[in-house]
């Protein structure tokens, strides 16, 4: 049978009651302030991407622990009004690539970023450059999955700890280029990108918008009871060794659930969600939708798979951000 | 063990005697006369695609029959010199998607349109607009395919004479499309899109370049016997059902064969290949690369399949393009 | 698990309420008449099957838009008497294929005509003949798959309304040939041979008797969102793609599902279905059962998946005919 | 890449030299010997299959130990003149199934005798009746494969020693049929059918033709190097546990090796071979073929897997009997 | 979806009401008494392993007709105090394999007894050694499956009626191994052996013991239905050939279903069971665990397949051994 | 096709000219002297296994970096003299597991140390214990794979480096416990653990033995090219995206190469290869073979895949053991 987790209905009710743990934002908060307190410099290199419409430069900023994360960053060519930005992550196994890749935000007149994934960006397109510095230094460099079990012992030391932290750094150093209006901040991302920008934007509410498509990381749980495919199912097979950690395992997934971040954020959102998505199943991907505490509206594609509505939405997003200022 | 035709070594001197129906150029004359005779205008009408620094038209010209072919045209915002062009067609089974789905060569300062392909557009990505009219009229609207053997019993009535013929009469429209300088066309494709921009080039000579990728619809009868997947193996399947037109249905794929076709090509031309590909083999890119009768250089992927060289693919096209107009 | 969509218990009582569209009768009136007004003649070639019991022709009668549409006539050699006549209809993808491979009818004593599927016969056994002459002339040679979604933009231009239409005038044409009795004519098939068989009953509705084997093209919407393979899934394909064509769609396809057809059947009916049966799922099967307007029994294979009951159902099926004509 | 396992030039020449085992003839002619000691009688059943132009009998005839082997029987009704038989063994996994299921050649006016195959028949099709009695008593009931190393430690308890005499000993029974001319007694089949034809024609070297369909159980060292699936195999797995018994399976299996049988039949024989059969690759196929002692044709279908020919070779078959009788 | 076929909520309370076949213990009583009459000795040949602390004997005792079944003894070298013994039986497929494979309970102090399993031992591992001989003789020797459906038309005919009774006899051999203490014998096995453990325990209900992990042949209709492999869908397929046998077939399978045999059981026992296993689903294991007439505990996998608790659970018997000696 | 890359004859003669890097001898001298030179102590706590026969600690030795590494050791209880020690590395993914799950060499009478594998122990059995301290601190802590390509932009970052380097940091450590005879240590391992001995035997040449079963690390360049599965294509699939990067690559993976290492191994040794093995192709294996530079012989299991001679090929390890301490 075509993959389905609920029907159309339930799906629309569905809110479970999931309780963050006691100190979800005690230690995110921690965790965020010793991030900034390591310091570090954003700097910004110029780069020939061969565009004559467009202008693009490389950028480090300091992620995790201070650690160099690199981004690309795209505007219009001669820009000089200060303008709006939208800041996307990758999915899961991606890197930043090269820079010409991803043109829509910047020829739709927005400055653009988009984040490198740290230890990402060797299992599909055309790679990443940002090693996990703090999760093994050049022997972090980027490599073929998988990550969603890296650490996992405890919060600590668990991989997306310093992932979601990079994105919420990525906001920060973002707001301090130039040319790049600071209150007008968008989070995008499909996928892990997707729970990224949820993260992204409960760790830094006063965000402008939030972009979100078919996001991975939500409900953890219960992704990997209905999940059909990795990253949810690389939780299941390690669990299946360590037969004994069980409990532990699900104690340090809660801490970036996106769930949880999303009953944080304060931003308008635009979520889409695919019916058929066996990766990151529709009832994960309303759970978060129906916490997320600012307002949010769904698209619904019913047949499609994880790849959801790609330019289809992309139009919807051009709309949205096109309401969104006009209605500041 | 992973997909390989022949050695590196063996492609690169891989040249196989493959004679052209004896009446090849007789008719494709007499198919392109008939098709220019057949009139029908090119129509352009404004498109608004959310695109600030890019603008955008939706183009219908007369293809194969005078029947109508839509296109999305798109160029930098502004632009008043007389540019060049890059036409491109699309691969198995896509359609022209929406507007602002491929941004690289206008927001590098082209012209840039992309060709819809008849009947197609129904088995991925975002959707076509041009039905096979000549193929069925109303009927012939996109759908999913196969459209390897539709009306293969005879090239008169076999599709891929109609989309050939389209691909060529896309250049005649885009030469008369105001600011494009006619002399500066560039054909480009990647897999059936390959195929196609091969077929442009020599039956439209005096194209300015071509960009060739990974091409389908080469040394066709080779890739019946090698390729793993579709669309070469719809021609296996319908051969071990009409198991008495072997030699009639390799008759009709003879005309469009781009062996055939790029060695009537004058125009400068990038390859590229990938050594894994088991869609489009390498041996049969190969023998349609030493065909070609221009000026020809080939980027070789070892360890890609029919992805291609992707980002850096269009790295090197945008070099090889700069270069091209400089020395001219 | 294997495939199960419902208990036996629940298909038993299977009903779902499915409104036919509001013009339904007026359509398939219209649709009828038009074709019987293109005319064209039924045309009978005697053709030498190398077989000394049955006599075979090739017989070419007007289907839709009075496109010639071929068939097999076998019947035993030798026959004077009037006899009934078993017509069936083929499973998707195929065609009627070489004269001698369908005889248990004719060897049973009946007169047996084995309708042509226009456009298709490429996909598996032994080939088809007939072009889909009105969806695209000889470019509508039998070709590969997929059929799902020609034309399905609206009912005029949609397949299925020709295949349909073909199947009630196969009836018509029967009818006239030398030796049936036009009152003793009944309707067979498998898959998309029992949906047309349906279609038949219901358009021609004074046809003495169905043979009706897990057929397709019954509670469309049911079979998109349950089965696990084509053809249903192209729809589900299709939608993936044209994202915004849903209400369309099923709009058309309404006209052409089984579960409408049977509420205007009013022949006995033996249908039979397979619990396992992932490409017809059962509970479509009782969808239209339940709908059958006239009397109807119902043979169930608990362990069988789409090849259902094979030679077991031809034994009840002999069984069938031969009470039928006893109680008449 | 599709299955090949040589070119079809080299195919034409391939003429391995496999010597039989010293005592291959002696072996066979005692077997033989002692099958026909062990008596039995030939029994003969009037069965209804509701066929009015086709007469059907349940025939059992002493195999192997005297061992009741079942087939079916049909012919022609009415027929009075002597005929000519073609006897028919099935594929692997099968049983002989229900009456009505294999109607041609009786409908072509030939006698036709379709043998049980012991112990299989429930992996496929309708059933089987014949329980694999020296093997196993009524535990030798018909059940699901598999059979290639039943017994295979030595030939003396090898299950195919026991169907390769059940089919050298229906051609005896045949022959003591009502009606039957046992001077033209044909034998005929597919896969593991066509294996047993050639075993049948070499043990009974006076049949009078062989019709002989991708062949299994040839050249079998080979096929269980190059064949993709089972039955072949089946060896290979068998010998990667028992990794101390590659010889003497072997020397087992050369006893049942079609090549060594072809070499001693005399009969004119019809061949078919497809280019594409992963199951028995055409390697075997020709070896089998060249080693044919009497005249031999071979049909070649090159976009063909194990299904081969079908209806297509069907209609060769019945020219190639037309001729055969033509010319006696 | 990853394979679960109840919650776990569900399955704790999951007791189907499965009544036993009205002579079920009268059949047994006669089955066992039969092969009890029917005699043979148990013959013990010392074997050198190559291990310094294990000794080793090739034990054969009469089974199921009297027929000779194989055993691998390992004990403690130099062990002179009585002890208890552990009797494991094996997974589907597997033989007894080399002596050296099993060395936990030896090495833990205990006598291991590993029967071999008639007929099986050529599908993985590393081969077995006793024939199937009233399942045919030399022709019954291991050899690849399947073995669900051989005989399975009645009772006495089954395959593992005589394989059940061979795990009883294996019980009743050990007692007379010197320096086991008959009183203290414990059944084990995984998968069919752990059906065959609960057969064993329920058959000869004064065992001492029983370590029961993922068992097959437990509520087998309802494996049958939810199991997504092999061996219970060898079931299913062969109903869907033996379209008429349901109901046969069900009965006979009664006789060899787990659920009886554990409601016969006295003996404390330790099960495990895996959520995910898509081989012996979770709600058949628990079916079995529910009827279990003695103590029982359960330990639950919630991440694994068919692999199950592996050493994990071997910790937890070692443990469960320890305490159940020292509560006597 | 069953899986083979050259004919057992061609292997048989395989030797392939393969240079090592200029620098390989310094380099690993280098990395072995600053691994010594890093400290740490060798610390052995008892463990309670529950086994009766064998004695167990757990050990904790210095590996690369001196990052504490994991180990089992075994040996017979009371064994009083001095003893030869087998020491084992895993397979890829695999660690440690539990203590009582290895017991062989411990039976047969030998010391033996089972070594974990940093950061592995997630993908199969029942975990690991030991971090990649040196590539991630806590953080590398024993997570899913995929290692091939941590750190694999240049040797001193290499995962493998470090993995090898403990290896023969795990021969420094066994040669200080007690009981053990530091001349007798015979290093040992399948697949992954069998490239680890390779190396462990190259890098530290005075071992007395090595035991290397289907190896991987081994010509690996060629593995790349021909192996149908991970580990191997973890590096095709990394180059597919790190497109620029396939001369670093092999120039870093050249010095954990196995053929390189076997070139420096002077102890006798016992080889085993499988001919369908399509995870460490035979050909790899048998470079290897021919490059050891010590005695070498191998066993050959013809129809075997990547699980090889199991327990078969222990039992040639018995013996070989048993001879090699004899001969000395």
């Amino acid at each position: 049978m075509p993959f389905s987790d609920m029907s159309r209905e339930a799906l629309e009710s569905y809110r479970p009651d999931l309780p963050a743990p006691a100190d979800f934002d005690e230690r995110w908060t921690a965790t965020l302030a010793e991030a900034r307190a390591a310091g570090g410099e954003v700097a910004v290199t110029p780069v020939d991407a061969g565009l004559a419409l467009i202008e693009a430069s490389d950028v480090t900023f300091p992620g995790f622990g201070g650690d160099p994360v690199r981004a690309w960053w795209l505007r219009p060519r001669g820009l000089t009004a200060t303008a709006p930005v939208v800041v996307e992550f990758n999915g899961y196994g991606g890197g930043r690539g090269l820079v010409h890749e991803r043109l829509l935000w910047a020829a739709a007149g927005y400055h653009y970023v988009f984040m490198d994934t740290r230890g990402q960006g060797s299992a599909w397109g055309n790679g990443g450059d940002t090693a996990d510095a703090s999760g093994g230094g050049d022997a972090g460099a980027p490599a073929l999955p998988g990550f969603m079990t890296r650490g996992v012992r405890e919060v600590e030391t668990y991989y997306f700890r310093r992932l979601l932290t990079d994105a919420a750094r990525c906001v920060d150093a973002v707001r301090t280029l130039p040319g790049i209006d600071p209150t007008r901040v968008v989070v995008a991302g499909a996928s892990q990108g997707g729970g990224l920008a949820i993260a992204a934007a409960g760790l830094v509410p006063d965000v402008a918008g939030a972009l979100v498509d078919v996001p991975f990381l939500c409900h953890i749980e219960r992704g990997v009871r209905v999940a059909e495919h990795d990253p949810y199912q690389e939780i299941a097979r390690y669990l299946a060794v360590h037969r004994d950690r069980e409990e532990e395992t699900f104690r340090t997934l809660a801490y970036v659930d996106g769930v949880h971040h999303a009953a944080r954020a304060q931003a308008p959102a635009l979520f889409s969600v695919a019916l058929r998505d066996d990766v990151c199943p529709p009832s994960t991907v309303y759970a978060a939708y129906h916490a997320w505490a600012g307002p949010a509206q769904m698209v619904v594609y019913p047949y499609n798979g994880h790849e959801g509505g790609q330019a289809y939405q992309q139009r919807r997003q051009l709309t949205f951000l096109d309401h969104l200022w006009e209605n500041r």
